[in-house]
């Protein structure tokens, strides 16, 4: 019965795939609120793909409140929500998506009625500011829409977006004494003195405009805004809550704080006020600009002229469709909402930054006009260099050309004439190790998407990688690895170096330029500088040549030299070069032992503690899933005579750690890198390498799937007796013929064409 | 011989002025320092007309210092440099002319060879800082060229501009430990928190440019720059005061602060350091800009190529000469001191506000072209409305049009649709009362100095005249008066508000809109709706429209209605309807004893520490001089019996108010202002009413003079017997016809011509 109707169901793709109709709405599976409980640092709320507003629900901000109290918990309120609080605080326009960094909430909305309360008050204690109670029972969060019954006001929020307009709709009860609370001190970990000016003014009755300039995960950064009511209100006002006010008197010759022309401070808050009719809309459009106000009027302008709530919604929904449609797989409903959940979930950022008109700000602190490209920003290389980029690499080349066209632009205007590491609105945080921008645009250009100027890449590319004063880069040209002594990650600085000198040797390799690719491909090589074959674990290397002496804990994070993993599992991280790396470690057999205790040792408890982004809920044995350095490994067996345990264990992470539940991320969904983790793994093969052509194949989750590339090809995974119990491949026919080995290419997938998994309860060999 | 003398001197000057060959040298009597000591407010720096860098040392600044020790002069302070200080904190970029108020001070520059010390220190111990002592005797200030020895150092300073540009030249001895200090920090009233946000990146190794955001007189303003040194400097460095640097961590991957690619905070100080050979000189150019860093860069490449200090210097200087030789007159060294440093106090302000490719910051926060015309900003329209611009209504008539220009776009781009008040760098601060921007159009309308939409300016005039929010003037414009509860300064602002809706009036007349100037001219007689036939003075009148009947003091300037002026000065502050006045106080010989009173009655030291603005120094009986309200009122005898009165008080204002000496003005120069009153008086005339093309004349104290007008004619003034006791005029001959009265149009001087005074010891009549 299954394989009948997963006939009729691929048939019917196919067509509706050729005729560009989609025969199944799958907008439907997408549910934001998964990965809102607990560490998956997503939000329940509205945007468009890629989109630069994301409006969404704030439970709590890990801020400090007007009364001086702060709440401590920064890691916790990363997107601003967490499925287990009782209230809502408001609706603000910029969220980061499973970062694990607390950071934007701008300009907070929030509907009330009764007396007007300008401090949010404390979740225990609702009604003693303007936040409010709320219940899930009452809450709808989908793709580009976002709905909630606040409980104190009786108030209906609803709210959806464009790529740069967020579109409020607030359902009021009968009220003369209705407001409209914009917030413009709020913000997600908002420490004291973030807000470092804020200006606003009134354009006319029901539009006011401004900006907001803070000191934050973006150093320095202006969000400018422009938001219009859908009727007047009936007068507006401001309360200045900065100690000090130097030019007040001057400031305040017109009558009193109402219906001011203009208003500028530290910590300021606006209202306006309305009478309202029961069940009156009040609608809020508020377009965001890196570039001015005007940009932020003429992005409204463009974008949404008119009023109607469910038309932005629809359009905005039908982008998810047509990005969702991309690839079409069938499976449970489970299945579904697992996989297009991830789909939308990497599909979020990077994010668009420029106005409309192609204007945005660029790291020198310029205004830029991008020429032939969309301009992005919200860079977390280190998590999605390796598999968000090169999955876009297959379903949407031209966006992440246009990415890696953005990478440029910011290697153009860095004042320190870098690739971007984590970058965010106009600024670098450096934040994490190596730079891995370069393996994005050697994927790019390895895998033929390069509609750019691949020898400016690759000279980008290599002044990064010369740039001597970054991070041990110096030591590790010169020395082939960073020491201990210089650096505190100096391990894994040195394998990612390693692995990032190897992408861009790709790039000189594929350009022909010949001296750079020996420079590079030897570096790329250094990996084996760190490992010590007495332990059998990379290791801390003294400037003087020996492996550290002091007692070495390969389950600890702390100290040994790497960054956010420990050795057990860092040690695995040779993606480039996986037979040297057996080898190096004893062969296939110790290789493959290694590789099994990762999965079976259990992490004692005290290890847990150590760093946030490693938490019991990523963990399989000593495993870290939920975390990056270790995304490869499971697929590394395909490199041993037991790829067997490649399949065994990919079925077993999905299931483990993507559920379709709140709680049901493993970590934080480092802006799309474990959503692109699961969309690889579902269907059946993983980039181990980026910058390689080459995926690994592990065990499709699918029953099967099409992929609908962008050059109008389509690519189907066919699958024989799938089960979840079937999770071992015993065959892989590519176009129809018996695939030999356990890898297939880029362009077998960009050809077109189809790849059967034939499946069955126990592993070969 | 002095006749003889003349005559030659005039025949050359004539012919020099054909030819554009000035025969003398006029920057010769430019004394930038007269006015430095006590509180006329000026600076001793160097500039270039109305340039946007001011270049200029400080000797303290009444700032929060880095131990949290307050300086609290601030009015002292306005320009940064008091003559009778004994050292230099160091060279600042931007100043005041003239202001009672403090603030600017940017980007404040300091070379010293020796330990880096980053803290300025005290001036009781210039040891414990960088600043050093100097001595006038090594100093030189001229018009922009500024020379001083610095004596903690041995380096001699010098320092000369272009309009957008600062060009510092510094000769060190020689030195392995030389630095130039940037202190980001500094500023002229300092308080804290001024400094919102601070950024500098390194461009090469001889360049970097950056912007710095405070929040001061310009509530919210950001000046951009870009610093070139004429040789690389051997290494830079930061200092970071702030308390918190939330993301230091990430920032500081560089190796250390040295050589930094870019930085960011709230409170730096950068330094440079080179080695110096004997007498080596180490030049500094630092263009500025409101708009951006690019901005800036192109206004340096533009204005300053290359590296010739005395080039710029000599361009900078034949600007003054162009400027100077506009007004071209015969008199003592001493008069010509007195007059051409008048003349240079009156070319500084306004000032430029754009890059050289013309764009400009708005008061929308935008950035915006100026079409046509260059824009301008630093208007202190209270001060200058009343000589200032009537005075390049005749010497600067394309300047005053592009200033009037500049009001427009300001008006366009204002939250507030107000034309301005004082405004600066793209922000109003509302200081001081009426909008008097509506004279300085009347006039340059009234005057056909008005190559842009008249009609436009009229509108924009009305709208801000209706402004009903602002300062009382609905009020004003319900009641015919503001009342005393409602206002402050109820009387003072019912006097100006009247007077400026007769400026609106003459507009609307030569436009023939008449309901308009119906409106207008109605609401100009407003002024008799505070006058209180029974006390004599215009007095506060309370709501119910009955004068005020507390204790009157007409000697306060607290608490009796009027803004920086008492009731005796103020009363005659009607200077659109002289001939009203008189009839309302009495007649011509109760108005005569009344003004003589003014000047002869001696104001008890009481009234002195009242209001800032008004001193000793400025003052002559009663008659405030130091302070603009009274400024016409020695021309007011011209309505009378008594025009000679006009004519000795005249003489004495310009004889006991300016002096060729650095404490030689009687109170601040107010951009100008009080220098434009000097020049007019000197020269025999002044416009009581701007936005009448009337002048009544005075006495005038130049031997000879010639305007040089720029339509190509010349307008002559002739003296016969002039001294210094002839003061009183016998007759004036226009164009060789006796002159019957003491009224001279606009069009008489405009038209080219010649007017003598013919001088006497004896008065007339």
């Amino acid at each position: 019965m299954k394989k009948i109707l997963t006939a009729i169901f691929s048939a019917a793709v196919s067509i509706a795939a050729a005729q560009n109709q989609p025969s199944e709405n799958l907008v439907q599976y997408v549910r934001p609120i998964i990965g809102t409980q607990r560490m998956g640092h997503v939000y329940p709320g509205a945007t468009v793909p890629f989109g630069m507003v994301q409006l969404s629900p704030e439970t709590d901000t890990a801020s400090y409140d007007l009364n001086g109290h702060y709440n401590p918990d920064v890691y916790k309120y990363c997107a601003g929500y967490q499925y287990d609080d009782k209230t809502i605080v408001g609706f603000s326009h910029t969220h980061f998506s499973g970062t694990g960094h607390s950071d934007l909430g701008d300009f907070l909305v929030m509907p009330t009625v009764g007396p007007l309360k300008l401090n949010p008050g404390t979740a225990d204690k609702p009604g003693s500011g303007y936040r409010s109670a709320f219940s899930h029972d009452n809450e709808v969060s989908a793709a580009n829409y976002y709905k909630v019954k606040l409980d104190a006001s009786g108030i209906i929020a609803e709210m959806t977006t464009t790529t740069r307009v967020g579109f409020h709709q607030y359902t009021f009860p009968k009220s003369d004494n209705a407001h409209i609370i914009l917030d413009l001190m709020a913000g997600i970990y908002n420490y004291p003195d973030k807000n470092l000016w804020v200006y606003l003014r009134r354009i006319n009755d029901s539009t006011v405009a401004g900006y907001r300039i803070t000191n934050g995960w973006a150093r320095t950064r202006t969000l400018y805004f422009a938001m219009t009511f859908n009727k007047p209100f009936t007068q507006m006002g401001y309360k200045n809550f900065s100690k000090r006010e130097v030019y007040g008197g001057f400031w305040g010759k017109f009558n009193g704080v109402k219906n001011f022309p203009d208003v500028a401070g530290r910590q300021i808050k606006v209202w306006f006020d309305f009478k309202t009719s029961q069940d009156e809309k009040i609608k809020i459009k508020m377009a965001l600009s890196p570039v001015s106000i005007e940009g932020a009027l003429n992005n409204m302008q463009t974008e949404a002229p008119g009023w109607d709530f469910d038309k932005v919604k629809n359009d905005g929904q039908q982008q998810w469709e047509t990005e969702l449609h991309k690839i079409v797989i069938e499976g449970s409903k489970d299945d579904k909402e697992n996989f297009y959940t991830s789909m939308y979930h990497a599909m979020i950022n990077p994010t668009v930054y420029m106005d409309a008109d192609g204007n945005y700000k660029g790291l020198d602190q310029g205004i830029h006009h991008a020429d032939g490209f969309t301009n992005y920003t919200t860079f977390s290389l280190w998590d999605t260099h390796r598999a968000l980029h090169p999955l876009f690499n297959i379903i949407e080349t031209k966006r992440n050309a246009d990415i890696a066209q953005s990478m440029l632009a910011h290697f153009d205007q860095s004042p320190e004439h870098m690739l971007p590491i984590w970058s965010n609105s106009a600024n670098e945080n450096w934040c994490m190790s190596g730079f891995h921008s370069v393996s994005v645009l050697a994927d790019a250009i390895i895998k033929g998407n390069a509609p750019f100027d691949a020898n400016k890449a690759l000279d980008a590319a290599i002044t990064t990688a010369n740039h001597r004063d970054y991070e041990g880069i110096g030591y590790f040209n010169d020395m082939g690895y960073i020491p201990d002594e210089k650096d505190g990650n100096s391990v894994s600085s040195t394998l990612e170096y390693a692995y990032d000198d190897w992408c861009i040797a790709q790039i000189a390799k594929k350009l022909n330029r010949t001296a750079d690719y020996d420079t590079f491909i030897k570096r790329s090589q250094n990996w084996k500088n760190v490992f010590d074959p007495k332990s059998g674990f990379m290791h801390p290397k003294l400037a003087d040549g020996t492996f550290r002496p002091t007692k070495f804990d390969p389950f600890t994070t702390i100290g040994m030299g790497f960054i956010e993993g420990n050795a057990w599992n860092y040690t695995l991280y040779v993606p480039h070069d996986v037979p040297g790396l057996i080898k190096a470690m004893g062969g296939n057999k110790r290789f493959v032992t290694y590789v099994d205790s990762l999965f079976s040792y259990n992490l004692p408890d005290k290890y847990f503690a150590e760093t946030e982004d490693i938490t019991k809920d990523g963990i399989i044995g000593n495993y870290v899933h939920g975390n990056e350095p270790s995304h490869q490994i499971a697929y590394m067996y395909d490199w041993t005579d037991k790829p067997w345990k490649t399949q065994d264990k990919i079925r077993m992470i999905l299931k483990k750690m993507y559920k379709n539940t709140p709680d049901g991320l493993g970590g934080n969904d480092d802006t799309g890198q474990m959503s692109a983790w699961y969309i690889f793994s579902a269907l059946g093969f993983y980039p181990v390498a980026p910058g390689s052509d080459q995926y690994a194949t592990g065990s499709p989750s699918v029953y099967h799937a099409v992929l609908n590339l962008e050059n109008g090809k389509t690519f189907t995974i066919n699958t024989k007796n799938q089960s979840d119990k079937n999770v071992y491949v015993q065959k892989i026919l590519l176009n129809g013929q018996v695939l030999s080995g356990y890898f297939i290419s880029h362009s077998d997938i960009m050809n077109g064409g189809e790849i059967t998994f034939v499946m069955g309860p126990k592993h070969k060999g």
